[in-house]
């Protein structure tokens, strides 16, 4: 037996998350689909992140136990071969037995991206979330609040329902708020001021990046005052955070080792 | 009556095209029933470009002839809220009776955008053409051979069939071919090397500038040398120019009055 990590990338718009479901079209059922293909194993394959319906991932790191003995880099081209153009293997690699890309991850990275007021966006739409007012004036606050997340926590009061995790303690490890002025597409300049929130965390529970990021947008807003958020972190209470921000703005950036 | 002048953005991946036809979803027939549920009125709208399905625009420009007497930023807001997220209304100013978006234009510039060798592009696969092999030493004959196209010409060898034109005869103002060694996508940077192909000219013929876009990517693998061109250009023949490069990498960036 072999444990061979695969990097993935994937544009999350078309599928229904990560993680295999009966019906719908997900990353893992269409990875292990090109597995079988190639190796003609029905295994099945651990993702170190289980990103949600219409996420995107720049970095997903997966294990795949095979029996094949096809070098790392045949196993690369002929999955991505046996792939749709919206997943792609981006590098295979060798790893002990042992190995598990969530167990073992060191710290994750996700990004997530908002188009402020004004920005006409068709070929943003599907990876950015629009909201029709400026954040710019509060930037300050946003960054204030978002201070007092950084550390070891409950996260509770950010934690989505049906999360499966026994213990809502996470360390988040920094957390960058970005203002990008006119953002460039495929070399053509747009006009469009982006808002990108980057968070590295131990873990993160389920939907955690989404109501942090709805929450710190009513802070930048003026709706929330930024010192409150110690006190919803505080209450442990989903209630008293803000809303979830779209699926379609997050981006699992990168997992570290 | 009114004429008013719009200027649209649309992502062509999902539409057959800008021509209204009986069963496809048109960028034309999209439009107009918009134009119907805000005006109650069955009219077409004429545009500056009849772009081919999968083609994408910046700058499209239409008219729209209206009984309404609607204000053009509420014409504006009205219609992008009836449209789909893929096409936007960017502008809609009055212009004369009598202006006409392709008879009127100028000049027209599209640009097309190549990705080269080793570019993992999840992200772009709908908004450029992948080729499997740099081009960064064709670059040279490249535009060299760009050179003999501009100025006034018979294009019949780039032409493609079903060209409804009476006249195969265009000028071409300029055209611009740059290589970006890294391109950014939502501020992530990607590390893809990127062609760059922007042409002007007075109009173009059916399906000429992917088929100038492809005898070049010809002319850069070395597989046509580029005084060849010149010949080509000449015996009026479109068999013997290279392949039409596909639409997706296609944008009709403006359109010049």
């Amino acid at each position: 037996m072999r444990n061979i990590k695969l990097t993935l990338q994937y544009d999350g718009a078309n599928y229904s998350g990560w993680q295999i479901q009966n019906k719908e079209k997900t990353v893992q059922g269409t990875v292990e689909n090109a597995v079988a293909r190639i190796t003609g194993e029905h295994t099945r394959v651990t993702a170190a992140a289980r990103t949600d319906a219409g996420v995107h991932a720049f970095g997903q790191v997966v294990s795949l136990k095979t029996q094949s003995r096809l070098q790392t880099d045949v196993i690369c081209r002929a999955l991505n071969a046996n792939l749709p153009h919206d997943i792609k293997i981006i590098e295979a690699v060798e790893c002990p037995l042992d190995f598990h890309p969530r167990y073992d991850a060191k710290s994750k990275i996700y990004s997530y991206i908002i188009r402020g007021e004004g920005g006409f966006a068709v070929f943003l739409r599907r990876y950015s979330w629009y909201i029709p007012y400026t954040l710019s004036r509060g930037l300050g606050t946003m960054r204030q609040a978002a201070g007092y997340l950084i550390g070891e926590h409950d996260f509770s009061s950010f934690r989505g329902s049906g999360c499966g995790s026994k213990n809502p303690v996470r360390r988040i490890i920094d957390i960058e708020i970005s203002e990008i002025s006119s953002i460039d597409f495929m070399t053509f300049k747009l006009n469009i001021p982006i808002i990108k929130i980057r968070i590295e965390a131990n873990a993160f529970l389920r939907h955690m990046v989404r109501n942090i990021v709805g929450t710190l947008v009513e802070i930048g807003r003026g709706k929330i005052a930024p010192l409150k958020l110690k006190e919803i972190l505080h209450l442990k209470d989903r209630r008293l955070a803000g809303p979830t921000a779209p699926a379609c703005g997050l981006f699992l950036e990168r997992v570290q080792y």
